[in-house]
């Protein structure tokens, strides 16, 4: 099969690797029909030395299920499943915490013989505890957005539920990339009442406006800072959703938090340290958050998609096919598109 | 009258302070009975660098109201009261959070022309909001016990309702000074089945287990941390309290929280960041808890206290009367002490 490999740095190719096949009694085999460009993908595109074992990429995705091992009980062959970010058992003592990101048995894509999601093809361990059946079919014009269900609203939607957002909140999003924008699209359907949107990107932003963002705050820094704190009579807002994983955005979540108020992380942390000592001590800042246990949400956050009440899938501004990936990169590490649809 | 001033670090000295008067309607002047030196005390103690305008010290006190201003309602003279470690005017936003150490006219005592704790007797800004009367006479046998809740007691109070324990829990405790031993205190109080109370001191982890201590961890670092995930099934426990506020203790917690756990931090950090980064959020570790807003938690624990289900003031190993006051400070700098009661 076809599969999208990364060699270094800025060098994203699509070659020949081996198809996929029932290893272990629990596998399944999906045929993929959508993948996407992650956020998180661009942080080795930006960065990997050369290597001569190049990784399998990409994380999100959905198809139809091929085959199935003999110990898979609950999905057939035929059916259409999307697949959150990591593998997960379902069953072990992380999973029924809800905490499928820690699963004993699970892990990532694409590293340890496991297959990426920007391929053909995929080996799905652990079958019955990590795929999720889609009511729809193949053809659907839903699948760009159940596919957002894979990682990049989960993940909006973990940071709005562990800041604790409820309704009548007053919540600040910082970042208007597609984890934003979902954070916007999660706070709003907890019922928080005022959503600031802080980016700079207007095309995103008013996105974000479509999904629910009452304010936009453009600035950065202490500036934005400010902005923030004038919306919200000098106090700030008591859920900040902090979507970037930079330093900087995280003293930016510090600064416009309430005395007393939450900040939520899921951006991962592109620092050793988090600037959060003693003023944040003093002033009783909880930072919570984390990588998303996307699989523990999926099907909490289909019904929304099915009835047409949020449409995630418009973070998708571009499309390419497989064999156009790098050009996918590209358009988002260079900020000329917001998210990369992939359709093979 | 008499106070203790601090002019450089080992330089205690009690000597002759201008008697507190009522300033503003809203004061009230109480004599001091009892008052303790705190952890928090030794940080200046420790370190402070020589001034000619020392301030007075002290936070944790107990008394009789002597006078109060014109707007004092609800507090008369001869109340007997205890004082939490900052001023509050229990109305403002913060306040109706629960936040008193945020209040917007609150503030610490012994600076800004407000009396220290460790004196014979204190203004009290917003006597109304900041004072809370005790319902027994001023020879009660369980004036030491009341006094913790000025703040020890509520500080460890904070870190296991900051950290979420309820019933069945299972808690470890990091740090066997008199904020750890209040922790493991009050995650007994909310129902904690398990308390792993990490501490080297045995007179200090005895005590802890008389308040309530399950399992006793006298190893540190990477033992510790195997110590503790041994006695849990390799996970760590779910709640951790951290009572210390030193970078090491803060690793340490990480190291024995399970994933998707909660870490409250009440020991003032000693540190400008903290090592909170990429592992943290791979394992969804919220930081949570912060100086503590003891006013908020002073009328639930007293009754615990009143009815002798809880003996708090067990924490007071030393008692000197407040000439005798650097000797105190010696004792628990030197760990001879782990907390000096002072009897005024």
């Amino acid at each position: 099969m076809r599969a999208t490999l990364l060699y270094q740095a800025g060098d994203v190719r699509v070659e020949d690797v081996e198809d996929p096949k029932i290893q272990n009694p629990t596998d399944a085999v999906v045929r993929i029909i959508l993948s996407c460009v992650c956020g998180s993908d661009l942080w080795p595109f930006k960065s990997q030395p050369y290597t001569d074992t190049p990784r399998q990429m990409g994380h999100e995705f959905l198809g139809v299920v091929q085959e199935t091992g003999s110990e898979v009980k609950d999905v057939k062959p035929g059916a259409v499943v999307v697949v959150p970010f990591t593998y997960a058992d379902n069953t072990c003592a992380y999973c029924r915490d809800g905490l499928h990101t820690s699963c004993v048995h699970g892990g990532p894509w694409g590293v340890g013989g496991v297959d990426g999601g920007q391929g053909q093809a995929a080996r799905i361990p652990y079958a019955d505890g990590t795929l999720v059946k889609l009511p729809v079919g193949e053809d659907s014009e839903l699948l760009p957005d159940l596919l957002t269900l894979s990682d990049v609203l989960c993940t909006g939607y973990h940071a709005a539920r562990t800041a604790g957002v409820q309704a009548g909140d007053s919540v600040t999003v910082i970042g208007d990339g597609a984890v934003g924008l979902s954070g916007v699209i999660a706070a709003k359907l907890l019922g928080a009442e005022r959503i600031i949107l802080m980016g700079r990107h207007t095309a995103r932003t008013d996105l974000g406006r479509d999904f629910g963002a009452t304010d936009v705050v453009a600035a950065r820094g202490e500036e934005g800072v400010n902005a923030v704190r004038e919306l919200t009579d000098g106090f700030g807002t008591p859920k900040v959703l902090e979507c970037v994983g930079l330093k900087d955005a995280l003293v930016q979540a510090s600064g416009v938090v309430r005395h007393g108020g939450t900040i939520s992380r899921v951006g991962a942390p592109q620092y050793p340290e988090a600037p959060f000592g003693f003023p944040e001590f003093m002033r009783n800042i909880t930072l919570t958050g984390g990588v998303a246990p996307a699989r523990a949400y999926m099907e909490e956050l289909m019904p929304h998609i099915l009835d047409g009440s949020i449409r995630p899938g418009r973070v998708f501004d571009r499309t390419v096919g497989l064999e156009d990936i790098a050009e996918g990169y590209r358009l988002m590490n260079d900020r000329e598109a917001l998210k990369t649809l992939v359709r093979l």
